[in-house]
């Protein structure tokens, strides 16, 4: 499933892969007789997709997962997430759970993850040593934490530690990740704005996600969220508008008229009591949407594929169309739009010549998802992510056959459970 | 997990079976005193439950699976089901559907399911041959079908074929399955209510699922499904409302003081376009909910526990509360609630002495359910399917460490791929 052109299936076909590019996508007996592979795989009962794009995380937060669940999203945050995150936030801590995160993403068929987190420069370094592609956002927020002090603080170690580094990688993109409008003030906003804007990197924003936090800016500042931003001149299209749940057909119209891109988080805002982005309504007005997990402290999985299932039967109810949001439209925000938003849709997101052969391999010989009328339909709609049996991040082949070739899973186990003792201890 | 205590989960406990039954749940070294078991099993990194049990399904529709999505309730009957059960509804593909459909359930821990489909004689064979529980529901229509020609046919092979063969059978009960209010007379009804009655068996039937439903109801009757059944007797305990996605704060009413239970099937729901049930509002009047998965050419997978999951992310926004339906709480709908509304209460849904060993063991050893705070959380919303490791029916060990014992995997895989062919021949 090349995702583009649109809608097309190839049968007997075979990608052929040529330092870590995709060199020919083309029927396989026409490949056996171009070709003499140095490694020569088959794969029969299973589709090729391009590698899933998980297009907004809090990598590291998997060891937060079910730490606090049941919960709206303000009290979420005030008494589940934030009292843990001023006690255990560090570079320790993000390098093990970011190397969880990883791990679980991988298997997952997810080849590429737009982070927002604190210590970012961590965040990459891991993503380098496992060699997953991965948009690195740089937190700005108005209050100290253990990364940083203040705006200026978080501005400067974002540009040295991260934006400078990774300026040309070929795994690694960055973008600035402010948290929110609550949390940033309009001097904040226009420091970010200058250095986004000289640095032509995104801006990466959780942005009208409950009705609460649109109702607070209102009372705040006068203005809806998405207003502010456009008054700042934020509004652009470098903007990543995360969850956006809560808009009006007129913002709807804004995000798109700016080329603002969503990522769409369907599980975490159920999660979270906040309710479901009019998916539908922003692929008719032109915006494009990506699908994201969230943190595993909001969902509870890093499961792309299980966003996409979710998001396609939510937008039928939505909607109250049964034909909104059609499974293969529902795939296509997962690969290549995913990788539009993160503006890195000509290099990665499909399975074209030229781009990097990021791709997930699924095994479709399960009872759950046979018989198969309909590949696209089996995958979106009857296929489990732990059917995926192989991924490759630029021709790196890191899960072969279900095991993870660059993860040392005892490890990663050990340093969970030291995590979660540590932690469990910190809130009795 | 036993279920019951509510809230509670047990570790380093063992369960004692004997002869199909459990005869003790205890502290791991007390059982090593107590018990020498001819089989003794350790399952460490894992967490034991009551199987599932699956509320609502057409077992032999896994055949259907991908045939038609993307339509609304409506199209996507008339369109998609209907012309192929017309064309190919016999007790070959009853049997091969509905086994295919067992094999996937077992491999996902449901040891229990409640069905409604022609050829339900068929459907109990097959159950009985494959060692699972289930609930047969005994079709009742108005229009002639490959099964029966008129509704006294209907009541009649469902007496003779179904209900007097398994009234005191170990495996198997049975209930009467009209389809819908839409598809019986008023002279129907009062011959199936009647019958039930006499019989002493539920009656599962598809009601108030889309707004269209309750519509037409409306202008054919001048009363709504509920009403409708209420007036013709049938609105009492043995009710097993199916769906029940549009409903009044006084219908909810009335369904509790008659003592009804519904079956909740929130992906089918979602993806016909229709809505979702308001779970909260259904539990709040005391209305007993199981989870069920419906069939899968509208869900399309067969998982109890992705749907415990999807039903309590739900509840959280629809009742715009971040602590609807708990993690605990959506768990027991999908066991203990579930068995109740199927009058099997009694003998499964918990791990209790004296009850049935229906169980299923799920390995949380996965990158997606690490750390563990709490279990519970982990395995409602951080755990896939495949990870059920082990499930027994009585006992009857028939998921071991992944592998079905009773199943022949190629035979099915095959017979499927058959009739597949068949299908798709036929809609060209």
């Amino acid at each position: 499933m090349p995702i583009e052109p649109a809608g097309t299936v190839l049968e007997d076909h075979a990608v052929a892969v040529v330092d870590g590019r995709i060199a020919a996508v083309l029927p396989l007996r026409e490949a056996r007789e171009t070709f003499q592979p140095s490694v020569f795989l088959e794969r029969p009962d299973h589709v090729l997709i391009p590698g899933l794009v998980n297009a907004h995380v809090h990598a590291a937060m998997t060891l937060f997962r079910g730490l606090a669940d049941d919960l709206p999203l303000d009290a979420w945050l005030r008494e589940g997430v934030w009292p843990v995150e001023r006690r255990f936030a560090s570079a320790e801590l993000v390098r093990d759970g970011t190397e969880l995160a990883i791990a679980e993403m991988l298997a997952a068929g997810i080849t590429c993850f737009s982070d927002q987190y604190f210590f970012p420069e961590i965040v990459a370094e891991t993503a380098v040593d496992l060699h997953i592609r991965a948009m690195i956002g740089t937190p700005v927020i108005d209050i100290p934490t253990a990364w940083a002090d203040d705006v200026a603080d978080y501005l400067e170690k974002g540009s040295d530690l991260v934006h400078d580094r990774y300026a040309d990688h070929p795994l690694i993109s960055t973008c600035f990740a402010p948290h929110s409008t609550r949390a940033l003030s309009d001097v904040s906003f226009t420091e970010l704005r200058v250095l986004a804007d000289q640095l032509d990197v995104p801006v990466q924003i959780h942005l009208h996600e409950s009705e609460s936090e649109v109702v607070a800016s209102v009372e705040a500042t006068g203005m809806r969220p998405i207003e502010r931003l456009d008054k700042l001149g934020l509004l652009n299209a470098s903007l990543l508008a995360v969850h956006a749940v809560h808009v009006t057909p007129a913002e709807i119209g804004r995000l798109a008229s700016a080329g603002a891109g969503v990522a769409h988080c369907p599980t975490s805002n159920l999660k979270l009591a906040c309710g479901t982005a009019p998916v539908k309504a922003f692929l008719d007005a032109g915006v494009t949407v990506g699908i994201g997990t969230d943190g595993a402290a909001s969902n509870n999985m890093l499961d792309v594929l299980s966003e996409v299932r979710l998001a396609a039967l939510l937008a039928k109810t939505v909607s109250r169309d049964g034909g909104a949001l059609s499974g293969d439209r529902a795939l296509r925000l997962a690969t290549l739009d995913a990788a539009r938003i993160l503006r890195r849709d000509h290099e990665i997101g499909s399975i074209e010549p030229g781009k990097w052969a990021d791709l997930a391999c699924v095994d479709l010989m399960r009872y759950n998802s046979q018989p198969v009328y309909d590949p696209v339909s089996q995958l979106v709609y009857a296929t489990r992510a732990d059917q995926v049996s192989d991924v490759w991040v630029a021709g790196r082949h890191l899960l072969d056959q279900g095991e993870l070739t660059t993860i040392d899973k005892e490890s990663i186990f050990r340093r969970s459970r030291e995590w979660q003792q540590r932690i469990a201890d910190f809130r009795e």
